[in-house]
């Protein structure tokens, strides 16, 4: 059974998660490289998979049989346990409880070759109503707090299999970044009673230096103290805390801009491997005032050393305006 | 010149490091394997690097020639530049300052393909040593809070030369990670009077599960929640806030503590890259209650992926009690 434990210093809690340390590429630098007949994400090899929680597919086509553009599933291999209930326990001055949480993989495409930044607008609006169903279903779950939906696209950014898919992961306690997030927006709202996003958007929209695109209502902009080079956030201009309630329009808006910032990061640094992270407000916090939802992406260009690690001091070689610049130009 | 930038958020600050966008290992996977002749921190080619600051050499040798067992030098591609004051200024709604700060190698050895784990505990002692007086000298500098000592070893873990190395970062603010160990064991004092870490090392002795070595006054834990597989603190049993108020004998069985740890993780996992960070009290604390120093070790086994950069929730799919186990058992 994983177990979440928390760190009696600092606070912070990690998953102990057993269960994955059967995975064969744990301690394997090699990335898995099945293709075709191989790989489990493929069309017809959907009796590989648990079955789909969610999957798009023509009304006649069979569940869990080929036929589908993209599919959701549970993690064969899940950092967290659906089942059970927290039990929280102490062990002296340590404090543990059950790991318990839903970990979801997001199959994006039956084509193994493909990417996001290839897919059709279509196709992205579809997987990204995919997130928003899966956030409005796992909300009606009352054990789980949060839902963190993310990618991870090629080897050096910790995919463990080359066919596109993201994945997220339901948690009975609120991320630390995000809690970081809701804590700093919420002071600055007490100081200016205006949202902190909103006002990087206003800013950044005027001062046009770190502005790499703006369409149908969302921008993507690098900010301004960036942990990594080339590290762009999208958000819709539109003051909105929670992604599940945006409408399919909005939803559409949001596929073309994050679309077209992949093809302009992949013109200018060769198609890195990256990550990223879709920051939502907590599932049973409703709307909110100070926090603004937004994606983060990071392409993967550079390592985290000791200094970053034992000071979460993060080392820059890219200024933001640069990096906007390059991607911006690029269109 | 470098910038020191805050996020208008979270407040985390960065390091916008321009003169390193020139190091040409910055976008380069590839690790830069000059040896001999061509590697800067051999010996014979001290003029290759700048001036030394301090090193272990015989009275009749000269500054910056051959002959010595270590030196410490300026970092040729500083993160932070060392002339200026800070002036901090505002740009709307974001912060920033100038990037003024130390930044330094500590040459551990002559021998291109030593390493720490392989040295003696007089060699390694006297490196250890060179930190603590690299310490006091950088504290008589008022603009500096904070000096993180670290080692990058390896290519995985972020060296970028593989002549064995540690180095050292001097910064105007106290790093977010050290903040929030400080507020995390103030509350821990303010509730129990006592020290966390205090607390941890007798806790962990008795349980022995976690427990991985013991000697000298130091002991080696794998900690309850370790965001990292073997991950492990090494702490002095007495308790004490700065690294730098250490006498001589208790670095030496600081340094033989590491050596045995290091063996007994190269034994285990075949030599894997590694990270280590010191963390000890801010500059000008002077002696802290509730503070208690410590160096984190890091083996460099597993990617950092999408999940742990959007959520700070580390998965790591070793208990520390398994890891602890293997450690010990390899003595």
């Amino acid at each position: 059974m994983p177990e979440l434990r928390k760190d009696p210093v600092v606070g912070r809690w990690v998953i102990i998660s057993t269960e994955r340390a059967r995975r064969p590429s744990d301690f394997n630098i090699e990335p898995v490289r099945a293709r075709g007949g191989a790989c489990v994400f493929c069309a017809g090899n959907e009796d590989k998979t648990p079955p789909e929680i969610l999957a798009g597919r023509p009304h006649d086509s069979a569940h869990n049989g080929p036929g589908w553009s993209f599919r959701v599933v549970a993690n064969k291999f899940p950092a967290l346990r659906i089942e059970g209930e927290l039990e929280p326990s102490g062990e002296g001055l340590y404090d543990r409880m059950n790991g318990v949480g839903a970990h979801e993989v997001v199959i994006e495409t039956p084509d193994h070759d493909g990417s996001m930044a290839a897919m059709s607008i279509d196709a992205v609006t579809d997987v990204f109503l995919a997130f928003r169903e899966r956030l409005i279903d796992l909300k009606k779950d009352p054990r789980f707090e949060y839902v963190l939906v993310f990618k991870n696209h090629g080897e050096a950014a910790g995919a463990s299999l080359e066919h596109p898919h993201s994945q997220l992961i339901a948690t009975p306690i609120i991320p630390i970044m995000v809690t970081e997030e809701l804590a700093g927006s919420a002071l600055y709202w007490q100081m200016k009673e205006r949202c902190v996003w909103c006002d990087v958007v206003r800013q950044d929209r005027r001062d046009r230096r770190r502005l790499i695109a703006a369409a149908n209502g969302f921008v993507a902009v690098a900010p301004f103290a960036p942990r990594f080079p080339f590290e762009t956030w999208i958000l819709p201009e539109r003051h909105r805390s929670a992604y599940e309630e945006s409408d399919v329009d909005e939803i559409r808006g949001f596929a073309a801009l994050v679309t077209d910032f992949l093809r302009r990061m992949n013109a200018v640094l060769g198609t890195p491997p990256f990550n990223f992270m879709l920051h939502t407000a907590p599932l049973h916090d409703g709307p909110l005032d100070h926090f603004h939802w937004h994606l983060e992406i990071i392409p993967k260009l550079t390592r985290v050393a000791g200094y970053e690690w034992g000071s979460g001091f993060f080392i820059n070689p890219v200024p933001p305006e640069d990096a906007a610049a390059a991607l911006r130009d690029v269109g």
